[in-house]
């Protein structure tokens, strides 16, 4: 089985790293192809570049020549997920509706902490969409820029468990999801800092995927997600640089 | 004052429409420019096409080199509204919710008639995210394309009006709202036929969006809508063809 | 056009400044009419006096002898607009409902900011039935009395700016409404503190009445706001003193 | 312990059917007091006479010259109850809530059946704003006006009966409220053809009143319905004549 | 009359107050059963502890040899109500539903308090399922388990008013429930030190049950609570010891 | 990997095929142990059963001595999850929610079909408590017991493709969850009458039991979940017999 997996930053470093914690995840006989997206934002922290970012990782996965068995959009809180399936005949899984899904078997309820602060009214803005909203504790930031994951994992660890005990002690959750692609290897050092179980939107989706695909289900194409109609597209896509 | 009309559709008589439709409910010394998107699909029907003409919105806005007040953004039940009102400094309505917070001051409960089936999901998740669902009584497809609406408006008419109808007897609505940008210019028509307040989004964008302007009222720029950080942009936006 | 914009309190001071407040908002061409309510409390804090209130508005507009196009109800969290509704054939905006509405254009979530601790139930109460309580982040009391709001200016900009500014930073609010009509005028100094967009029931009020009307909408008849049926009503109207 | 039980309409008889429905319902020890409005509409079927109902039944306890020890208000789907709780240190029972609340004690959903159309959403309304909406399945018209129903009682049955009957079959309702004041008396018969048990709000009112006496409790003043703050009231009450 | 008031904990001290309780609220003609349940935990503070007294519950009920008129279930937060339903003809009455639903009659919203912190989620859920937190302010715990509550009352009384005080001016309360069975009898005390109603849920129950017997109510048998099938169960009941 | 799949009904043949569906979507390495409850009914369609099958699946699940990595509890809408993971350690999978989870990653909206009419408000109560009712679009009865499901494979087809045809026409679900666990294995004949993916909540459970196992994931002890304390339990577990 083949597994894509795009990043929404176009942060070869991020891609990188999802990839590997992706694998970790893996049943043996699972191939994880990471994906950086062909044009967008380095991290993707807003309307704007998500998006950006939606686009890309369509056009990215639209450009792909090899066969593959699912696709992870590897963003936590972005837009695109339902474009994906339109396009796609194969499941299509987004890592904030995966880490949350996950959770929700975990405990009553569950908290996310993510990066910036202004990222977390589009996580909350996701997990409403998809209806899983309801168990969601709370939505924290950490106040950590994407990148400033990727330089400094020490700092990271303490702010991210700083907010994960806040949200346990304060909001009243059970379960602490890491709302970002980039804090992919945290999850078991925030765990034993906080008590609660930690997932990972990117491991956590890896499993969906795959059990996805070995029971033989895909995206339903009765209504929503029914593949486009036939279009005249103009001045898409832009030509290769 | 000026505001910006964009159509989410590439086809240019669909724009000439809505920016006529605009037109006709500005004030005095108000400027309509209405906007084809740089690229995109002909008609937007589906997630691919809404998330494709969101960016292409954007691009295109940022792109037009003349001053202008406000921006509309002339698609019913697409992506976008947000990343345009994190890189504008001036008011953006969206006429799906301008015609939903307009019919709210009209009557307890309001439906929406689209054309295909398939944009109905569409409508209810932005309704649902711009927290404008609850007085919503239902969504309804007239089955008509948005192409087929232009070219027939006889057509047109009769469609809406017999599902505008079942939305008053059948969902309790109490006004009607046109679920597709290129329905202007039809409202009146189906009031008569229904007896109920009909709502264009257009119209009604047009409207707010010179309250907002006289009102000096913009967007929040406190958290979600805080101008995009500075970022390394790859490949991006495309070259000029 | 001729918009009647009627206080809730038989204070004519406070009449006074909202007509004034209106008056500023309202294009060339329109009419303002100030009305006070021809019984009732000088102030109106709470459901007994908001109750009176309501019924007083409705027949004072009822014995307004000069015709007019639109009607707005200048109290914050008041009853009665529904009974207006029916009663009349012109647009009826609620000041609590014209605030909530604007600020939902401009940031993804707003508080109210009102006089008294005892009235944010009647706020609340009025959003949750308005069906627009899902983006309201908080209704905070600045603890002034209506009347304490005429009296002392400073004083209250100090207090609501105060309010306010919690709004923003623990409720996360990107909007503030200021709920009281007897706050009319203090918005641009309380948005100056804060840096958030404050929004004015009354302007608002106004524009939203004027579109109506050039919009050539008014209150649906289908059902809820049909107008009464012939009745025999003993002892009311009161007779004039 | 003597309770008033409040008609809404100033029709008498319907004050005297209500009074028998709720002496029949009373513990021996209970005095009923039967009252009618001093003012208002021979029957309540809109937003205007229920607002003037409200204020009408509060001028109407105030100006009872005996002590009582709760009230009732036998209106259904009608406003004004918030203004009482204010105004009285007894506990205030509405009819809707007290079948509502009844109701949900005997199934896990229940449906009302009210008299015409256009009151359907004013018992919706009232029902939302209690928080006794969600296992609500549906609120169905008969299509009798309140005065219709006191004429011909076989009818009425039938008509109630026929709703009801779709009630438990189509919306899944258990238990059926009968949503209108003027209906007491007819539980039984419209029990005996759905199969459902029949909640009528008046005699449902009654043991709640009781039993809240009983247990040494009434309203809350803490914050809703602490008493009116001392005003000045002009031109009010009116006059009599 | 005759109503079985069914302990949840098996500790026969816990029932002896709880029968106590319930007959100070029994009107002149109702004979309280007090039972304690045939098996299960001393105290139920948990899910294990409270699915097995569901099911004692039951069982005790069915082996319960004498005609009785309604049933409470005296346990807050616990499981098992509905199957009670299903197995009796007469009325069932929960202690955390009827608490309240009384308390809903006295004030705009109500906040429970409980034991320990781990029963607070079970109570929460329980009103969930109900319909009935709507208007909950919040569910605070204590900190005491049952069995403290029952060792120490003068501590039981300081640390109870002391998170009702909390629950009444940061959670907006305006009615305290006391959310434990064993809790029976502190209601006064706790409303003389916080200001609010105080609702204990057995004496609440008691009038409910009673009001319910009185009116010629019980619950609806059309489908949730329908009687079982006749069916094959296997090694159950348990052999008596 | 060794996980423990626990039918509610005590009808051996169920859990047979229920554990041969297991098998079947087990990984390589994972050994999947079908247990019967040791009491409770044949067929589980009510609330009595359903708790009494709550109780005797934790009492099986303890009297098990062998070692084991999760548990499934195999019954559609049944109680008593919840106080498995407070017993146990490893991770709790019920297929109601199993199935749910499984359906959202599929299309938007989602809809059961059950066996008899009187499980739906089962179905939709667990599916409420357990947060994952937002888009659920239905609950439909096929109108065949569970035993019936059992002996005539053929007419289950039938009649489950019905519904499911319904559901998706009708209610609009784009996915059919499989709700019974005796149903399991119809699920490909299902879906090819439909169109839209049909999930089985067993092999789903499967999936994602093993999943969790694999990221080393359990319930969180923090709150809800924790061990139950230390309890004198009296008269159980029943002596065997």
């Amino acid at each position: 089985m083949r597994i894509l997996v795009v990043n929404v930053n176009t942060t070869e470093s991020i891609t990188a790293s999802i990839g590997e914690q992706a694998a970790s995840a893996a049943s043996p006989g699972t191939e994880i192809v990471p994906l950086t997206p062909l044009f967008g934002a380095e991290s993707v922290e807003g309307n704007y570049e998500s998006y950006l970012a939606a686009i890309a990782v369509m056009e990215t996965v639209r450009a792909h020549r090899e066969p593959f068995d699912a696709v992870i959009q590897a963003g936590y809180g972005e837009h695109g997920r339902e474009g994906l399936q339109e396009l796609l005949d194969v499941p299509v899984v987004d890592i904030t509706e995966a880490a949350a899904s996950t959770a929700q078997f975990l405990g009553r309820t569950y908290s996310v902490v993510t990066s910036l602060d202004r990222t977390v009214p589009l996580i909350e803005e996701r997990l409403h969409a998809a209806g899983l909203s309801e168990r969601c504790a709370s939505v924290r930031a950490s106040g950590l820029a994407v990148l400033d994951l990727e330089r400094d994992e020490q700092a990271a660890v303490a702010a991210i468990a700083e907010e994960a005990g806040r949200a346990v002690e304060e909001d009243r959750a059970e379960v602490i999801c890491l709302g970002c692609g980039g804090m992919s290897g945290l999850a078991e050092r925030v765990a034993e800092r906080t008590g609660a179980p930690v997932v990972d939107g990117v491991t956590a989706a890896v499993t969906i995927a795959e059990s996805l695909v070995r029971l033989g289900l895909s995206t339903s194409k009765v209504r929503t997600y029914a593949p486009p109609r036939p279009k005249k597209i103009v001045n898409w896509p832009p030509a290769a640089r």
